[in-house]
């Protein structure tokens, strides 16, 4: 199949490869230079533009970009791919964004003949690398079914979420529960070593029992309680605080524009504000611990 | 063996009858005078007063009491089982109550030779009944190796959380995680119903993803995503609010007192604060995504 | 002096009837044709358009509109203001929006030779009426001092705040910190009555102290302390819950787009927004001391 | 007039040189020697224990400690105060204290014959040297008229507060609606000062509008706008977070005591208890402020 790929950062690089692997043509776009000519040595043909790729004869395109504005402007700026690309071209945006500019482009593209899917992912690079990514997907079923066996090359899991938008509303649910359950997993953990339990035994009780969770048994942010996790190594690699942030912001945002509360996910939301703007926006989101740590010449 | 046992409310009184099940000799009291001659006609012993248990030649001592200060009473009282039950005994609380409280009661009997275990329980009344309870346990290795053939005629699973009062802190720490994964799960389950997702949809892709915890997967508070699950049946049964209410606060108590800050963990105690100020209380805990739903004549 | 008026609602309103009693010759446009005859009844000239607003001899444009969008449409849609405006009208633009995007219309029209100023109200409704608006300001001095007399006649203050999109800034760190102050004095009132206090003695106690705010001494939430308030009638008239919630999102929104955290105004969005979401959108925003008041068959 | 004096720390060590100043006769005690020297060189008669001072043919007993525990045992304890002191001796507790607490020691004198007032403090260790302390007084009217002039010697304003505990009533519903308004104020100050203003401004607008509120006008946290301010000489000085987080914590306390939600005072508290076991804790309270200042190198 010859697929159009448009945003080539630290996620989209690697899924424009394994697309490759696949035996796939790749037709590519990105704003840097070197990302473009990186994947030209892989395989690819280069583009100058988003529109040189909207008519590059493409069967499929996907887009992978930063955030809300970007899939604005790429999909429906002046030299944007709908105004070029042809009619029946599939078109997939795995960037993850507020669910109503997601139905927003959709909307605009099926008026014009074209089949629009939001696919949104996670499982962070080293999931695009291994293409052992989750897509959460929105869109038509026959749409779906038409992406799948592309996406399928690029991860593990693609699964369908119903309507169009509703693959980014998965993801932000998913990562606003993800965000809660990491802070309280954090504050138990110091709680009950601060009241003199063992972590590791701590762990253990809650791992077999109610508080349960993925943040707990997986991913357990105090050092040494899960060996591979990014606690156990300084909280390097993994999924930054400063990108769990964006994630919350726009599940409060889209929250807020449905008059829903959500409000643990404020505070969570707030917590990781507060982290971020201490400059360690960088270290993996378990690191919000070290917010419930001690220091040394405390007093009170 | 011949075991002492106060205190028969709700829990109480299906543990004992497991022990007399188990071929015990139970010496028993209550406040209550119908649950001591319920627990009479089961096959044990009863005593008009914590004093007459603790003199009646017992091999060791159980106690499942409200909170707190009914356990200082109990123990340490005038005419508290510590003045005058004999040396040797191993007494064993299963009470949940602050671990400091309990650390101090432990370490009086300590003084006097009597070792003391610190066991609160996990699984409600429904555990207790079926035997099928989880004992989390603080205090002296051999005091535990002691007991485990007791407490696990009542419970499937008996754990060692390490010195005295861990048991408590194991518990508090647990519910506490527990109480903020149910009101994230609550939050995220009604974002993404709110935001056009199918709930159970939803559900799916968080079990499967870093969303995942018992809170989504077994006791979803959605209704009708888990099939078993209180809000499947109209909140009743399961974990009442106002005992949430009562761990939460008990998780913040201890906090405070040692300087720890919990910071979900406060506002969730405050959202079930309100939710059981409304006359909500006796609602199984996952009812607080009640709070989460809009009325039919919103505005805003 | 001749003055476009756009945007007629319940504020718009009187505050444009207050210029023609000043003197000055109107041109008004609203979406709302009826708005548009009653101005015309008060001796406005009527328009069918913004364009036609823009177009007809005037020395400087008022607008008065919901929301951001609104603003960006008016002022920067094809139709809109500044496609057919003199060069050299001053624009002042009075509703409550967000100040990133108060400064980009602002740097549009600056861009095309028209001085714009920010200049959001409070007072409400009533000082709409009274002429006793105040008004923050922001935006280039000589363009302040030329809208001071025109503004004077529909407020009493008239506060230059600084720079282009600062008058925005003032109004919503203003009422984010009312909001917050209007939510603790309802917890303090509420906590003192349920511990034993007589309302009246607890204000006059605060209001003599370090808690003192206009929360508590001019507009005290709970019934009866101060007799003009809207607590002493019903919470009806004043400044509407559902307002307060929009104000708390622009500012949650606007700290979230500086990276800045405001964790209490987040906390104090998020009741607002349940509160909101109960249908009780309309009643004044000190209502919100009643999510603090327990119902008689509470339990807990 | 005889007076009986126990507990001469920071506080009540200059309270009692005032009673001293105003020609009374003063029988102390401390478990510090040296605080106790101190004021026998100021002209007090010294006693060795709590015994001695009830004892000393006093017409009235003032006790100022740090917390419940003390007050607890001065009054309760087998060598206490009520255990001693003549019938009809007026007792005052100005500690700041649980208002249960207080009712239960008060109501144990009252038992026996002797009034007792609750009269906590606010002005800090300046007003307890410049005598111009405001007592918030619970109790019998009677015996608040007997106290006020002897109260009087030792502040500017004596207020009555109802029954018994009412005065710590007071001080907790005033402490808790003051730190949510400091920190309500930080956030305002900070957010208007990220988005461009200037910090004498912004305090000036909200100072004349419906933010307006002790920690903004007399108290601002924000370096350089109130010249007298802690926040105007690094914070020392002052009333210290670590106190605002105790004070803090009584308010949550009680708050759960009487089934009463504060869910702002709650996060107040929390923020105080983040703040203060980072070490600040001996910074005046306004220094909460800092938490929301960014680090020079932060990303997100």
């Amino acid at each position: 199949m010859r697929i159009g790929f448009i945003g080539l950062g630290n996620m989209g690089a690697p899924m424009a490869r394994n697309l490759l692997k696949a035996g796939h043509q790749l037709v590519v776009f990105d704003v840097v230079d070197a990302a473009v000519a990186d994947a030209v040595a892989a395989g690819a043909s280069g583009c100058d533009s988003c529109r040189a790729v909207a008519v590059a004869d493409i069967d499929l395109l996907m887009t992978m970009l930063p955030a809300s504005p970007q899939v604005e402007e790429v999909y429906l700026g002046r030299d944007g791919v709908l105004a070029s690309v042809g009619r029946g071209v599939l078109l997939i945006d795995s960037s993850t964004i507020d669910p109503f500019t997601a139905r927003k482009v959709a909307a605009e593209a099926a008026r014009q003949g074209n089949p629009m899917l939001d696919a949104p992912v996670s499982g962070g690079t080293a999931g695009a690398q291994a293409a052992t990514l989750t897509f959460m997907v929105g869109g038509e079923l026959s749409a779906f079914d038409a992406a799948k066996p592309v996406l399928a090359r690029m991860g593990r899991n693609v699964v369908h979420c119903g309507a169009s938008g509703n693959g980014q509303v998965a993801k932000i649910a998913n990562n606003l529960l993800l965000g809660i359950s990491m802070i309280g997993t954090a504050e138990a953990m110091s709680l009950g070593v601060a009241l003199g339990m063992d972590p590791k035994v701590l762990a253990g009780v809650i791992n077999s029992s109610s508080g349960r969770c993925w943040s707990s048994d997986t991913y357990n942010p105090y050092p040494g309680v899960v060996e591979n996790a990014p606690s156990s190594r300084g909280y390097t690699g993994g999924f930054a605080s400063a990108l769990m942030l964006k994630d919350l912001g726009l599940a409060c945002d889209a929250a807020r524009q449905a008059g829903q509360p959500v409000v643990l996910g404020a505070l969570a939301q707030q917590l990781y504000q507060l982290f971020t703007s201490q400059g360690r926006g960088r270290l993996d989101f378990s690191a919000i611990i070290e917010s419930y740590r001690r220091t040394s010449s405390h007093n009170g």
